[in-house]
């Protein structure tokens, strides 16, 4: 099994899911500002040209993080990360989801249009990326309240909701293009959570 | 179990999946023109205010569609359409997000920031709308060479993939802000997936 990849919250994500499961695989850096991930060979493996992506033992490329840990979780299923009964799976999809879709794209999309990171592949509409930079911190306020009345995320369990709001807080806090409130509740759970050894994976 | 539910392409996905599941349930009516999604009674139960939303007989409240689909799957896990094993599971995840994230969202950037649908709610930028609805054909090439392989979007097996771009396809048609290529092995397998009674569903 082999895993592309570039430095990125994505990776970021899988090499966490890839720890907490104790699953370890041969590496391969993509360079993606020579736009390595954009090459006809490449492109013929994961036509997304998205990183990272696994290669399985058989020749089956999985692109899209949340389905590379989704294959690693049914290698491992023990401590699931993506809920265990139909009702948490449910609730795991649902967190897991506004992580991504409400948080992490938003602070992306303010990078890529703000700073035009990718701008020699790319439009880059920065009042685009000033929307995106006012909505993300808005949106954490509804994960506060979650987080008032849960340990976790998407319940009692810590599962990969947790892994894509903390990765994305942290990708925040470093690309700097979004003012980040600082909530109680947040506050608590990312210090339980950036203390477990999987988030010093790399 | 009720659905609370708005017309929009994601009401269309749950519609669909419930009907390939037989699933049947009440249905609640929510006026998102008038804003009735972000009302304290209604965000009080759903943080993000989007429809669907899925109420539980034990009060659980399941906001987003794929989430929603992902528990009546459980309920009902025969004809699988999320896949079966680790692999198949994977892939469906890869092309249901490709799907979506390549395409459905990129078509309601175009359509939300062109027509300003919302824009008594959400800041609109018109360039923003057309970088959008340029990218969003260019990706249906990588949807089109996968369909000249497999017979469905995630293999040889109709799953939540094919639903989410068949969807994602209609409300492009319909809202007449984007561009569509005509491309023949979209075309062989569209005329496949929207002849399943499913598809008329509502």
């Amino acid at each position: 099994m082999k895993l592309y990849e570039s430095p990125s919250p994505n990776a970021r994500r899988v090499h966490i899911f890839m720890a907490e499961k104790g699953i370890e695989c041969e590496r391969i850096a993509v360079d993606i500002r020579a736009a390595e991930n954009l090459s006809a060979e490449y492109l013929a493996k994961n036509p997304g040209g998205r990183v990272p992506m696994l290669e399985l033992e058989d020749g089956t490329f999985i692109g899209e993080s949340v389905a590379i840990c989704r294959y690693l979780e049914s290698l491992q299923p023990e401590s699931p990360l993506f809920g265990e009964s139909g009702i948490e799976a449910a609730k795991v999809e649902m967190w897991q989801r506004r992580a991504e879709l409400n948080f992490l794209l938003e602070v992306a999309g303010a990078f890529r249009n703000i700073t035009g990171f990718f701008k020699d592949r790319e439009t880059c509409v920065a009042e685009w990326g000033q929307v995106c930079a006012e909505r993300a911190p808005k949106m954490l306020s509804m994960f506060d309240e979650q987080l008032s009345q849960t340990a976790y995320l998407a319940g009692d369990t810590f599962s990969i909701a947790d892994i894509t709001l903390a990765v994305a807080l942290d990708f925040a806090r470093m690309v700097k293009v979004v003012a980040l409130p600082e909530l109680p509740n947040i506050e608590r759970w990312y210090g339980e959570v950036s203390a477990r050894s999987s988030f010093g994976a790399n």
